[in-house]
């Protein structure tokens, strides 16, 4: 068969460990053809594209980011787009795409199987918010990082006497924020899904200053205070007179400096948390996500995304798979608030 | 309620989160007394004790390593243990037992339970191979030693044209080597499951080389060849003239070099799996075992373990938790072998 | 002897291994009592201090921060300062004071030592800007951090087709965006010895495009442009409207957004730079500056300051250590230039 | 010019940024040619080489190994040898060689340069063991894989009450062992230079169980005990009847363990020290060797060196380079004493 494969969306260590797989099984063992286009969708619009042979997929499994670059690009935004792909698939003679993405990488691949193309998704989302795998690629690296960072700034707050507020990836759900806070012993954890009480963070605060040691606070770049003061446009000056900059952590290490009387510092994570060598976890589990894309494109099946379900891969309806966000549960919150303060 | 607490059998990474997690929540929330028994039963046999506050888990989240002590002192081993192990249990007034431990540990704890100790246990094997559980802290550590090896070792075998052999731990079960393997691209990965031909190994070695790279061949320390070749005892001279300590890599790498006719260097990777600080996934897992076994006594529950399933907690009883190994099933070997050569 | 010992101004993986090797070496061999003043010069203000036995130093060696806690005070700042330490020192009956800071706390010591107390410095700068020692301890790790985010960002920016701009540490020299910058292989790397032509940079970055890959842009905090047109406020509007806090690396990555066409992000690394476990080499440099400082004190000197030369250990007069910044001369900026574009 | 390069003797970090440097340098600023032979000599002897652009560099930086090969080849081991480089470095048109290895190779380059060839050599070894340069590439990374080994030891050591031998390279100098051991906090150091007394290495491990905590010992593979007890072959039975395979680790845990009656294990940690990504001050040294290699061919130079003197890059005549074996003065160990038991 001839196998079309693409990245898109958000960068994400793993994603060359899927192309790998996908390479590997298809062209090293069953016999098939795979061709990557370049850019996520754009690379289908544009018909730019690259046949993937062994050699191309030579050493990329421990490294980060995606050989076939990605983007945002979405066809639907185009008058013509879906024509463009479609008509680009039958160019190339694509029998079966897999498409490698998160929300709306699949959301496209979706509609595209409606229209009769034989679609295999494979999920990706550094922020692990998709609903019907318990786990995506990428997220245990991030957590890493995190953990990482959280780690060093541990011994640097209690030296200084310090709170320190490290914001990390999450725009919908916390899950970045809670495994890398309780991994890393935060004293505070706070997630989009559960709005804080600011004068709960500081008792938080306090409370650890009382104890001789120094706070760190992780919260998700999404979360918000209840009473929405710390919510303001970036650029802007805030309740406080602090002009903040892309995200919420350095309002709130404002915030809880004014509040606490004591220094406070915010560190914004941001892109590293996207980049580098995966962690084993997840070569492991973006290897056998591409493996289980070929076989389900050997059994004919369309329409489906590979999914992870407690350690097997399973295959799930694309259509359903994406259609709802995967929140921190109350009771995972509750796990992690056991440690506060 | 006075909780007991010890950590039995092999070090593992995590088992002094899951300590940190059991008094935050028992003494920190619920009101309970933890008292840490010594070195695993030992303690109990010979009433070694210390109670544990909060200010005796502060900071041991990412530590290596257990505060208690570990030993493999199998009360049933001596003719009053038991007796000596209830009688020290009434002493200091433990309501329930939180034995953290693998087969042996955790045996002993269903034999207890038997005699009316209220006992909650945590599983915990660094090989992973418990079959009432997905994943065991410690195991997502070892990987990462292991493939952290494997990546630094890929480099060195192709400057020098050589095979590398690296041997892991998996006595019973080769999960570490299926996983650390994956991760890290081995060419080869051979585990106790599946008796390895000799033959087949070196053709594998022999294609790698002849793609221009070095062959790497991941194996635990419990696999054997199906003719049993190289299954001599340890300072024994084997069937090519080679005496060997402590492992079947050093044997395999001086078989493949014999057949070869290349270099070949084995690296045994030892405790250094078994050691330093657990990564995040593990510190996650091992702090929600913790927290899920204090709500288990609290329930009231006795005769189980907690495990994870999917991304769940649950409690299942210990009498069959421990009753069968949980081995790599043929499909997920298959999965690797797709990366042979 | 008596010996005083305090860790003062902005926090420094290895200070700890400094403490340790004073009291491993002071207490365990050389029969000395050590004291350890608590946050730099306030705790000799204050009179708060702790006995440092050989206990109190075990297991800190690998630890970022400082047990003893650090403050910027300087007691010259007060009418009484220099009174109430010179008291102090009578009070406690210590017979040498062994500081461990950077210009601010080490021209503190050389003030007291011109008042005949008797000191042995030992110098701190996570900066590496101090002229009397080839590298300072904490250097190292700082630039270990800052590769390692590097590193991560390389595979982003590929996939992203995006310039990275990263700032690291770094007001007055340029130590750590040089080594950093280098050995992550950045494709600018700008520092504050060396005023920056926007141009210029715009055409590396440029150029690095065409290669097909995308560049990196590595930047001390304290780099200025040479028309002065990024040096705003923090929290004021820039010539090009974007709102800045606390760096130049968010305002040069919109620049060159705008001056690209390409998006462009920033990561300011911030505190994880200054935390978290030292590195071997860092490590290694303060035990043996510990080890240094006490067989000065000793020798009987007094107003000098252990140093690095070559892989020596020497002495040099505090007076003339804390004179003068050491910048990254000319040519070895050149040396980085050669890998721009 | 056309230059000629090429990496001989063991892997060692940093190579493949030595490589980058000369290419980026030569070819991307001066005008140059440069021509890598391949596995060392061995290219040379066989005319096996490929021409070296900046793209063949791309990407090389922060990988371990070299991408040209290596080999243990010496041309003067054979009656022709001598000739056939010669002639062959006359057929491809070589104005200058830059021969990167360690005494070997550099010893092949002094007796070429004195044939006329116009050579400029880079140092390279792992144990550091070269007497003109401060430190050499690889080095570092080798004591940071030893280091962390070393951390992870500690926490199984102290959990299961047991000694751990740590086996580092240096067969001649002891300098990964004096530097990881200082690092990691050994509460042993042997090295070659300092033949041991068994009966003091087991008083050390003694004091340290006196403490409460289990002693690491790190141990060269080179160093021996001072009455040979421990000095036997490998494969032939020692003195305690224990049979040990490639090194002194295993057999002096062996005499540990029966001496103390307590359990003692040794991790012998091999290649994994020879590969792998170099630490950055590794990168930063080895780039800054390439760059200047070049320059000394600019510059006219033939028969030197280039070597580390504080943070200079210095020129040094082979012949003197290559003369001495730079081994771990008394006093360098004398300092690591302090910290034994």
């Amino acid at each position: 068969m001839r196998i079309g494969i693409l990245t898109g969306g958000g960068d994400c260590p793993g994603l060359n460990a899927v192309i790998r797989a996908v390479v590997r099984k298809g062209v090293g063992h069953d016999g098939d053809e795979v061709i990557g286009f370049r850019d996520g969708w754009r690379g289908l619009l544009d018909g730019d594209a690259v046949p993937l042979d062994l050699a191309a997929v030579r050493g990329i499994l421990p490294r980060g980011g995606t050989v076939l670059g990605t983007s945002r690009t979405n066809p639907y935004a185009l008058d013509d787009g879906p024509e463009r792909v479609l008509s680009c698939l039958d160019r190339f003679g694509i029998d079966a795409l897999v498409p490698i993405g998160g929300e709306d990488t699949l959301g496209v691949a979706t509609r595209l199987a409606e229209r009769g193309v034989r679609v295999v998704g494979v999920p990706k989302t550094i922020d692990n918010d998709l609903d019907a795998t318990d786990y995506t690629f990428g997220f245990d690296t991030a957590v890493g990082v995190a953990t990482e960072a959280i780690d060093r700034l541990h011994t640097t707050g209690d030296s200084h006497h310090r709170t320190l507020v490290v914001e990390v990836m999450g725009r919908h759900a916390g899950w970045i924020a809670l495994h890398a806070g309780m991994a890393g012993g935060a004293n505070v954890i706070l997630i989009p899904e559960h709005p804080f009480d600011v004068d709960a963070v500081v008792a938080h605060v306090q409370h650890r200053f009382d104890t001789g040691f120094s706070p760190i606070v992780v919260v998700s770049e999404g979360a918000q205070a209840r009473d929405g003061a710390l919510t303001v446009a970036a650029g802007q000056a805030d309740a406080f007179g602090h002009v903040r900059l892309g995200g919420i952590g350095p309002a709130l290490a404002a915030l809880i400096e004014e509040r606490t009387g004591r220094e406070s510092r915010a560190v914004v994570l941001g892109h590293v948390q996207r980049g580098g060598t995966p962690s084993p976890f997840d070569r492991v589990l973006a290897t056998r996500f591409g493996l289980a894309a070929i076989e389900a494109v050997h059994d004919g099946e369309t329409g489906v995304m590979v999914a992870l379900r407690g350690t097997d891969i399973v295959r799930v309806p694309l259509a359903t798979a994406t259609a709802r966000l995967k929140l921190v549960p109350a009771e995972r919150y509750a796990e992690a608030e056991v440690f506060f303060g």
